[in-house]
């Protein structure tokens, strides 16, 4: 949980703007490499600084810039500086806690999403900010590490197959948000097979364990809900809000992403739905199996407490107790023990018990 | 569940409007039937290719082109190039695993929607993607796999009768819907049929099966609502939005078809209200259950514990103990037994345990 | 729960309009009855086929035509001539599983709500349908069966009393409703004494029958809100949509009957919370129960165990054992006996388990 | 709760506006006082019927007219005529079982809201209707009986002080209203010092009591709830809708009725959620208890069973027992004996059941 | 609780706009502050009383008017009168139990918030009220007590850097709302941290003073999201509602205080489902070590009671019992309880109760 609000503290009480790191450290030095193309051509390099972007701003093509890395302050308020964008944008950038969401700058379209990864050996949700600055024939994009999931998209350039050669920056930004929601689509898949596992198991041999997979799956699922449920209404804002960096046949498109993250939201409020379901059936499993314990005790308790009672009174030292003498008595115990013991297993048969 | 985001995973990456079928494979072979008529005449045949639809896009006539199977990507880009489809469109039919929803492209409405059955033997809900277009004078539907709901459709359309063949192609896309949607009516009976026995096995006979049972009806019911809850969205936009494509008069119909939708909605939610009361009641039965067990076994306990003390008493060996000489000392110890007992059984009763 | 989609099974698959009974019969015949009116006659017969309504509708005066009994396709197949209905409202008329609704056709207004009773025989709520088509100058209503809750409209439209025979067919519809909704406040009330009858069985007696009478009660609540939730639709719809129809000093008693369902509904949303209340304090006290049976387990246990055990130890065969030898070791067990008994009340004591 | 839907029994079927007194007859005679005043003068009387209000209603002054009791059906009757009221205003002053609401008819303002205080003798909130009539000049205000919350209101008007002097008939609306919302805090106090009481007696002595009293507090919080929760709307309908009868500087003023009405609503929630969390800890804490309670059972019978269990074989009558003639026999059992129970302790130590 | 309705009850009935102080008395005398400053001059001092304020009233620069205690009715009244304030205005300010809100008077806009701090000593939440005046020119602030989070907003302005000397009185009001909202965030990064630490301790050793802490936990986020959600809608409304003293530059800012808002108020609600889920964690655990119990008390019930019977069979006293006098009566019993505790065992162990 500290994931979450980790590290606000440190800004609190600076002024707005200030520009200071905010989340962990995942990359050790910023890496900017930069894609310009057009429908002929196709650049492709790593820039060395920030001032390497300024024929790229002015150039008619398309560039595609991404910085991986987002603690180092001197990068960021030079691309401010180049770019002119508003202070509190780049504070926004480096502080990897935001909340998914579009904000319409007269010049510029700024936009924050999470990039989702499920780490098999911790076993957690890795949630990496993704920001993208939308500028008239430049897009800038902020990642907090190396390694996105960006290659197809990358790919599809290079190759100069498909529209994305021939639409504009507005068609990339759209390609790159596909990407982010497209692979939610594996984290949820992902869950969704843990979720059977946890079906399987609660069948099979449920445990404390169980319990505590439920508990992380659960959280996982609000922590997954709370990354995902506001974009929708950041694309919605960008589909319909008549921006002018976005031209008209590429709205078509954001209402498919759009529509792709409702599809997410759904599967996770329906994820949410079973794990509550596989709670209740996991409680009532073992309300089940003390119930079945309860049985088993009281059963034993009725059927030996009588006899051992029956035995307890021939056990006893009067001298005037006229059975003990007689030869049928120690059998005659027996059958009445028997006799007992074979009226409470009726008994139980038909209370169902047994 | 992971019926539901099953292979999302094998397109994440591709470029958008790339054709990839998502979903399992149900059909062997692609089947396009065709359906054409007007008011005087009805023709009906099987096509072997998708260029043998042209003439029936340029007729007059109103013509029903029903495509079973999604897996080819060759007929669906040939259909895509024949009708001028957006690719966008393509990959959403392909794509099994889409929401429902209605889409106003300029010349054309496409729609998603999700048929539905209660498969008895596999005792679990078939959820079949089916998807629209409706063209001016063509409607062109898709299929998962042969076999539909919609054989009394074709059936009103072949005897004549009806509004069938004196209206356009709006009326059957209507028609086509409210056959989708008379059908959930029969799921939901069905369903309907399970909870009743479910509350009839709770009575006679609840046991860890029952548990499972309810567990298993509630998840059908979180996947029953998934696939029907968007779709009054969608028909509420072809009502409402005012298409080019829909006459006024058809208007009224797909009122119709709402207020069903909305009617099978509330019965979701109702349903899932009373699964969610039959869950309350056999948890308390347990819970009853145990706690008659719990009321046997502290009767038992509590009727024989001291009375095995006493006879543990007269058994003890002690050379000095009066009471074991007297003749009356037998007869003394089951008398006080007996009171113990019938005190006991006095205040049990009295506590209403018996 | 099968008196909700009872028989939607039969119609799926039929042409839209096509007229089939949907829902029990529960008259045996069709009656038709008319009440005609101005300021100041009033005729009132019983009519024997369709036909004879035509006076009535090109009559100026105000026509009440009352038709008891909806299982008679001819019947509503001549009226919808007669009276030149849309097919779908026919159909509406015939199922009587419709949810409540109002529907403005350009000449007439459709209604659909439910009629109430609480059967005490069979102690479940009786849900009928009751529909009503408002024409100029005409009203035409359907009930399921003979038996209504608008006598007293009538008699006071026989009487000539009141603002009934001075406003036109609109002020009319608005009493019937009003009739409709007045009367679900004597099931709420039935209800609510039954609420509190639980609560007081709660405390004098609870027992498996209590958790069955919450259980059932729960689902009739689910029933009720089903039936009236959505006529506060219906009937704001009629008071605001500025529908030709309705005289303008009549939506001053429409508000009046929208504030009546408003507060049904506030009713059944309270009652609700308090059967969940009942269920919780159910609950609780079979866990209270449970906790005092295991008290006195515990406490039997407790205090017999040592002793027997006690007992037990000199009950030994040992030749040596030196404590059966004396005069005062029989005394002194039973001491030692004693005295742990009352160290056991005294502990258990201050544990407040006593 | 018979006390929300008593007798509306009594009332239905009767024709819309028929004047019926619904609700407890609380008061014994109808009390009319007037009081009038302008910015010099101020007149307060009491009348003897309604005859006499007429002079009230057609001077300029600002006129008070309170009744108490709303039984007699020829009092209101009268008044309605004397100032052209709609009958269905007069039927709902009457029933005493309204929702909160605001009405604007054209020349007059129709006001309903709840009256609460708490009866510390029969431990229940008690709730009165009050209703007020906002005409030209002239207040109209309705009582079930006699007593109030609005003495500091007349004690300012006898004064001369503040702006209620200065300020007109709807100034003092608002003044009455404050002083009904202002006295639900009061009420509120009440209730959170209840809850804070029964967080004490958790923590000390939690008994069936505990569970009766939070169970009473969540039902007089629904009825608070619904007593005041559509007072917002009608509030705030008065605020915004910019009607005749009120001036604009007055609105200010209605704001921060609303603003209360709010915050009442706000802590009503907050205490829901509050008794949510005590019957939480509740149920937990017996829960504990029984907990504990199975502890020392599970202990004292582990303990003792084998220990019994040693004794007993002891005790047997074989012929052939070696141990039993030797002279370590007896304290080798007794050692034994210790041994286990030293065992038994340090496991369950280590379980942490000590 | 008393903590939020205090002391309403001491102002019920008085006229509105009196002025009495609600709330606890935290400071001893009311402190007046005063910064004046423009781009290029700042002065700071201390105010003796309110007179000394006139000038700053009618400086062209910026003056922020801070005032810590509102216990002193005098100088509240004073305050009024020299800026033009409506009583309402004064009464809210001197009222510490204000819902978070933002009011527009034609001269001025009013804010309220709370500043939240967390008093580890007495481990609970401390909520001060803080109200803001925007005048032309002039920013007033009260707060209930000395000591607050602007600090670094007065260092900035002591230091001339940043936007704060350069930007108007508005531009003050969002760095004091911002310093109040990034507050907020280190009591969340506190109340994350002992969540954390409930679960840590949930794993090493849960006991009932866990469910206390859950408890108080659950608390104290009820009372956070009082406190906080209000102001959603009130920073909303500075930023959407074009008011007259807020330059459209400011916006910007304020949409960014917006933001943390709402991500604040996700947060809350985070951490709202992460406790339920403790609590779900900690319930399960307590019923999972009842389970463990019952399941050692039967396994321990089951071993020894059949032996015990047995010793007790051959504890009885009959003359004629045969096994007694034979040599292999005693190892024979001794085999047959050993077999038996074999059984039984290996059958717990199929059982899994081992």
């Amino acid at each position: 949980m500290r994931r979450f609000i980790r590290t606000e503290r440190k800004k609190a009480g600076l002024s707005p703007g200030t520009l200071v790191h905010v989340g962990e450290k995942k990359a050790d030095h910023v890496r900017i490499r930069v894609i310009d193309y057009d429908q002929e051509n196709l650049e492709e390099r790593e820039l060395q600084s920030i001032d390497e972007c300024v024929p790229y701003r002015d150039k008619p093509t398309v560039s595609w810039i991404n910085i991986d890395g987002l603690h180092d302050v001197d990068v960021i308020e030079k691309l401010g500086q180049t770019f002119n964008l508003h202070p509190l944008v780049l504070e926004d950038i480096m502080n990897a806690d935001q909340r998914p969401k579009m904000e319409d700058y007269e010049n510029y379209i700024f936009i924050i999403c999470k990039m989702l990864s499920y780490d098999d050996k911790e076993d957690r949700l890795n949630i990496e900010q993704f920001s993208l600055l939308l500028l008239p024939g430049v897009i800038i994009s902020f990642q907090e590490k190396p390694g996105d999931v960006f290659n197809p998209v990358r790919e599809r350039m290079r190759k100069g197959k498909g529209r994305i050669r021939k639409m504009g920056m507005d068609y990339l930004m759209y390609a790159l948000l596909d990407a982010v929601v497209d692979n939610y689509f594996i984290v949820l898949e992902n869950i969704g097979e843990r979720i059977e596992d946890l079906e399987e198991e609660l069948i099979a041999s449920p445990g404390p364990e169980t319990l505590q997979a439920i508990h992380h799956l659960k959280r996982e699922l609000i922590f997954l809900r709370k990354s995902v449920w506001p974009l929708r209404e950041a694309i919605s804002g960008l589909e319909r809000e008549e921006l002018d960096l976005i031209q008209e046949k590429t709205t078509v498109y954001l209402r498919d992403v759009y529509d792709h993250t409702i599809q997410v939201i759904d599967t996770i409020e329906t994820y949410r739905d079973m794990v509550s379901g596989v709670l209740d059936v996991y409680l009532s499993s073992v309300s089940n199996k003390m119930n079945e314990v309860m049985k088993v005790l009281t059963i034993i308790a009725t059927i030996f407490m009588p006899m051992t009672f029956i035995a307890g009174i021939y056990g006893m030292n009067f001298k005037h107790m006229p059975e003990l003498d007689t030869n049928w008595g120690y059998p005659a115990v027996w059958l009445v023990i028997i006799v007992i013991g074979v009226i409470m297993l009726v008994y139980f048969r038909r209370k169902k018990w047994l």
